[in-house]
């Protein structure tokens, strides 16, 4: 199937949102979702945006009986590794189930690898949801590490009533 | 003891060079960090940054035996949540073995929330190594997520040829 991957635009936001549900729903998280179109479009289409998206098409012939075309994206941004210097997180990788094993997910996280070795990125760092064994069987296939499992890293997070009472002095 | 808490510049960039191998030493990785002072340099002070740092410093009447009145330090980046939007991104957070179990930690890991907070995120991430339970305790303690622990995922990484090769079209 024709297919092609491009960078995001501001337009793309209303498709990215839709998706970005969907890919919640998948990973079974969907209320844990607050982001809507206009966060994306003040986010990452602003004079300093916080992340970088690209957006897999088809052609018209091929679109969704909901009448979608934008059919799969990734959401990535520069980041830092203190043991190895600059890096490229990918936030999310998400192809819509009637479009997946095309190789359209391997096309997005390549485009996302050549954006970064581009920058001088000698990372990708990304997380995957240990239940999602299609996806984790996908990236150790690529060469990927699993840091959680060899080293013993966990992910963290802060947020909410937390993050506000940690931010006092 | 008296500290203070200040961003860093590019003239602590040896200091955070030492402490980095440091930490990664206590952490058992050393021979994994490539980093030197002069890549710190470079990617955290020209004119888009892969991160910003924190430093902590002491007067001089408590430097250490081999002279360090820069103790302690954390490294930062701007980051993105498809859940939640706007991120901030703690690489690492370090204080010397001598300087520990005054607030110092805290105090980084407070500037860090701030700055965060400051700049419209919404959320902290970082990552912490399973077995460093006293700092696994202290994060939990502050009212942070094991998002490894609650929701299974896992931190990936794709580096070195894999990377080449993935980038591959």
């Amino acid at each position: 199937m024709d297919f092609s991957i491009r960078a995001a635009n501001v337009e793309d936001c209303k498709d990215i949102a839709r998706m970005i549900l969907e890919l919640a729903e998948y990973e079974k998280i969907a209320h844990h979702v607050k982001i809507t179109q206009k966060d994306l479009e003040q986010d990452g289409f602003s004079k300093n945006p916080f992340f970088h998206g690209i957006v897999a098409e088809v052609p018209e012939q091929h679109r969704t009986k909901d009448g979608h075309t934008k059919i799969g994206y990734a959401l990535y941004f520069y980041s830092y590794s203190s043991w190895s210097g600059r890096a490229i997180y990918m936030e999310d990788l998400y192809v819509m189930p009637e479009f997946r094993g095309k190789g359209i997910g391997k096309a997005l996280m390549s485009k996302v690898a050549q954006l970064g070795l581009a920058a001088g990125c000698g990372l990708l760092n990304f997380t995957v949801v240990d239940w999602n064994k299609s996806s984790l069987d996908f990236y150790l296939n690529q060469g990927c590490t699993d840091v959680t499992t060899d080293l013993g890293y966990h992910y963290m997070s802060c947020k909410g009533e937390a993050l506000e009472h940690l931010a006092q002095p």
